[in-house]
């Protein structure tokens, strides 16, 4: 029966073929909620301008392959440095790409996905700008208007898309792209953002004072508006459930 | 600002180092509920014994090399063929594993889970037990009795029991091991198996109802207990998300 040892003459066969033709590589969707005026921030992304072929002129996801001596979650957050100068407030693997006809030579990809924090991102590239050195062919575009891509790219921003607008839905992931310090209407923002929908004040205000994650300082913005208190996240809970990797594998750091 | 296009003397640099000294194996942990005579049914999964080294004597998750013309879904739907002769209910993938120190040579494995249902395992096994054509060196173990795992399949498995127990909260995941027609003491059995835990049979019945994806039939199961109805599931629905993945990279088959 199911629980007895299945014994036979067939062997499980474990193909000899080494797989050598196979290269791995990484890329990493790093996304971050950008201000535009008056108007509400909206997600953009990072994107490296490809000058040799394949797909050149077209826009690629930064990467790079993943070194010998490297885990894939180092490659993404080696990718992520090289490309923004940043540290990323969350970085989860997303997924391993492996379609045969992904690109002209066989390229596996492991794929991540990074949040950066609105005001690390406006710091950084005002310090580049002044330094003159930030990384050359690298541009951020709003994710509902990208440029050209090339392999499977879009394909996988969209996916990235789908996993984060489902993981607000069951984790605090959206806090990533906030600075410190917040009011509610900026976390509402970013979920707006994210979720491409209006959501009501009130509700809103409602469910995250109900999640009881966020503490209250005594400091208000002030501006053309009301003041409007301040609050601070929780930092004692992770973002999002981390699970039972090791650190070497960790999926969030 | 933000917005603009970051130019400088410094490139995103992409090493030029191909990664021909790391391979790509496949791994699939494949799970089903197995019945345990009149006490209730508990989670188990089909291992290898390996007979080789590395970690010769031990056990290991099936799997092997990803072929250079294969996708990894692929690898894992071969390897489980291979494995048990069954498709699954359910198949997704779980995670890269990638640490540099995981294995003695350098392998990236990429590792996806599966559930099967229970009365196919009990029918295929029973077959290939008449046939005598099981594949050898496989034997299934209760998920809470393990044997010394190879490799770091022990923290695999840990992470893979983790995603399910998990997903259950979400997903009619559960589904996925059990028969086109069950009792709601069936599927309350197998939602206690992934979460180790009791759940209150009268709670159970109206969380079940109230989520509307159970179609009851005219059918009812007789035996020492009194007639249980037999319901099945509503098949137009997926047991879980998707998402926007192109069928040959597809989490779930």
């Amino acid at each position: 029966m199911v629980g007895g040892t299945l014994r036979s003459s067939a062997e499980v066969k474990v193909p000899e073929t080494r797989s050598e033709e196979i290269r791995v590589a990484g890329s990493t969707v790093i996304l971050t909620l950008r201000p535009s005026g008056d108007a509400a921030p909206r997600l953009a992304i990072p994107l490296v301008h490809r000058t040799r072929e394949p797909f050149a002129d077209r826009w690629a996801l930064p990467g790079g392959w993943i070194a010998a001596d490297e885990s894939p979650v180092d490659t993404a957050a080696r990718t992520l440095a090289e490309t923004t100068g940043l540290a990323p407030s969350y970085l989860e693997q997303l997924y391993a790409f492996g379609a045969v006809d992904r690109s002209p030579t066989r390229v596996i990809s492991i794929v991540y996905w990074a949040l950066l924090r609105q005001d690390d991102v406006i710091a950084q590239s005002a310090a580049h700008v002044a330094a003159g050195r930030a990384p050359e062919n690298v541009e951020w575009f709003d994710v509902d208007a990208l440029p050209a891509l090339a392999f499977d790219h879009a394909d996988i921003i969209e996916y990235a898309l789908w996993r984060l607008r489902n993981k607000v839905g069951y984790s605090r992931v959206a806090h990533g792209f906030l600075p410190s310090e917040f009011t509610l209407s900026d976390l509402r923002e970013a979920y707006e953002a994210i979720l491409g929908r209006h959501l009501d004040p009130a509700n809103f205000r409602r469910q995250v004072e109900a999640a009881g994650n966020l503490i209250p300082t005594d400091r208000f913005r002030t501006g053309s508006h009301r003041p409007a208190r301040l609050y601070r996240d929780n930092t004692d809970v992770e973002l999002a459930a981390r699970g039972p990797l090791s650190p070497a594998e960790t999926s969030i750091r």
